[in-house]
């Protein structure tokens, strides 16, 4: 355990940074970097530090992506061992922020150093964007890096995102891309009064459900080749005063949508007013366009990407595009290729989270082969 | 307005009994029924302050029944005139409690005493039957006397309400019975997890809402002669976490049947349940039985009330079912006729309570006259 990912690693999780708080794991990453010949910018947005690193000017651009921010440990007494004081037991590394994703910073962070050693006038540029707030509301962090960029036309060409994108064993899944995420809050109205007394009142809960109905059952798209198909999740649902004998007034409804690329947020808004007008529904509604899906089925960086992973593993890996959303959204946008590549997830966002140490050691060296795939002096 | 009716009204209408207070009302009123012969007896259950005043031994038994408590007054500010200090204005007194149904209080005991004036000697026997908590939870309140009755083997015979059944003018309609209610309480159940992860989850609101559907738009039955359809209404829903990324758990909802005398409440428990289950629902309920639904379509009340109503207004009554519950239903399952009089109910549980003057010394009238028709002397 002689490999230099580790004391990082170690030393990024005993600071306790739960959203937005940094703890220093910027400034400590930035150190390092520093020394590597990076030019450091602290972008502080409110209460989000971010930090954008570069070495090179020209392009192209390959940029480390991730957050040194970590979700609440959740009830500290279940935690084996406790969340903030990193510990190595049976081969694993403990502790809040262990997968998701310090292990993968500490892991950027060494490839870099072996390959800037070994390649020190490398080709393009090595960039480094860290935010502190991905767990959290994520308005002043990754988002509000890439406006900047974009304003003064800074672009990345291959962005590697950090995130846990393991299942099994490291390196068997990468995320080319995430579905699209939209939200709707939905009002149904209707006209209160006495249950005693229906024909002068409208019952909302009753307008509301056959189009529930409707829209639970539809098949929104049958995905494609790299996404599975559309789904729709109602979240939250709440009518009524409490008492069992008056019809409310409305009814408040908030569903989500996990879009493929077979469909656009506003194709998926038309459908579902189409249904609600169906349905002769008085209604309000509000739409939350929390991010496009995005996809890198092809190009360099998927290439480097999948053959660093043999190289270092010895079996394949699979892109997927499934889970949650990440930072990915908001850098593919600007045409960037972005892969996913960390840690296996099982353990995220729960209690006693922890990574293989001997995953950590795979994963910089598989950041270390993909550098060099696509940055090295003789690439 | 020199009827004895309207001091009385007034007396009591000063007495603050929101529910479950009495406030002194019925000490009042037994005051009175005292003078006249009556046996008082005082039930007090829990926080209730119930009264049970009988004159005679003998059958048959016509009994007043009816509530001295009161519903809150609401925003006080909003009230024209102080609610629990009754003022007459352009002939209407004021007050809460002035329509449901202190008013119909004072006219029972101006009218037993003119007729006990006029009938020392009446047939069978007059009874008050009164509660302190009939807009409450009416647990402590008829139906624990009615209990204590029955395990004396007390028969009432007709049953008269004061309950404010008139709508446009006195006495156009009385109530001949009331529809059943019944509460559905219901869970059904799914599995939590992440809206990005359908396939591990299971909605329970998708799960729910072809049913609910189903149930909304499920023709119970089309009523009879005397009964509106049976009304199925869901008053209340709620589900989720308030979080648009999680799938809930389970979704609760409340709803509640108004039923006709063409379905029991057994078989709607039990269309219910072929319903939940035909949609293969995880499920748990539980039912709450308010009241069983009654009906005095004939009888020798009935045409006593009639003839009384035609006999003082000049015009026709009309005997409905409609409109919420009343202490009736606890009373008619005993085998007692009973119908409900009272006063215009258009001010009721509302600012600004009234009646109009009049109506109170003609409620009086029909009262006197109803027992004149059943146990006068000469009846």
């Amino acid at each position: 355990m002689n490999h230099p990912v580790i004391p990082l690693a170690q030393d990024l999780i005993s600071r306790p940074s739960v959203t937005p708080a940094d703890e220093g794991c910027q400034a400590l990453m930035a150190k390092r970097l520093e020394k590597l010949g990076f030019t450091i910018e602290s972008m502080i947005f409110e209460d989000t530090t971010n930090m954008w690193a570069r070495r090179g000017t020209e392009g192209p651009v390959f940029c480390f992506a991730g957050h040194t921010d970590v979700v609440p440990t959740g009830d500290i007494a279940q935690w084996h061992t406790p969340p903030f004081d990193p510990v190595i037991i049976d081969g694993y590394l403990h502790g809040r922020g262990a997968a998701d994703m310090k292990g993968s910073l500490a892991a950027m962070i060494t490839a870099t150093e072996s390959f800037i050693s070994d390649n020190p006038n490398h080709k393009g540029s090595i960039a480094f964007l860290i935010t502190s707030d991905e767990e959290g509301p994520f308005i002043n962090g990754t988002t509000r890096v890439i406006d900047t960029l974009e304003a003064r036309n800074e672009k990345i060409t291959w962005a590697l995102v950090g995130e846990p994108s393991s299942t099994n064993k490291l390196g068997d899944i990468v995320k080319n891309g995430r579905r699209g995420s939209l939200t709707g809050n939905l009002v149904v109205k209707g006209i209160q009064g006495h249950v005693a007394y229906p024909h002068l009142a409208d019952n909302p809960i009753h307008r509301v459900s056959p189009a529930l109905a409707e829209l639970s059952q539809m098949t929104w798209d049958n995905g494609n080749e790299f996404f599975p198909p559309t789904s729709f999740q109602i979240a939250n649902i709440n009518g009524g005063t409490g008492a069992s004998n008056v019809i409310p007034g409305d009814v408040k409804l908030m569903f989500n949508f996990r879009y493929s690329t077979e469909v656009t947020a506003d194709e998926l808004v038309k459908r579902v007013l189409n249904i609600l007008d169906a349905h002769g529904l008085d209604y309000g509604i509000n739409w939350v366009y929390n991010g496009l899906p995005f996809l890198t089925d092809k190009g360099p960086l998927l290439d480097a990407t999948k053959q660093a992973i043999v190289k270092v593993t010895g079996y394949e890996t699979e892109p997927q595009t499934t889970g949650g959303t990440s930072d990915g959204r908001f850098i593919a946008p600007t045409g960037a290729e972005v892969i996913e590549l960390g840690p296996v997830n099982a353990t995220i966002h729960k209690i006693n989270e922890c990574v293989k140490v001997d995953d950590l050691i795979k994963l910089s060296d598989c950041y270390q082969q993909i550098l060099t795939n696509l940055l090295s002096e003789e690439a």
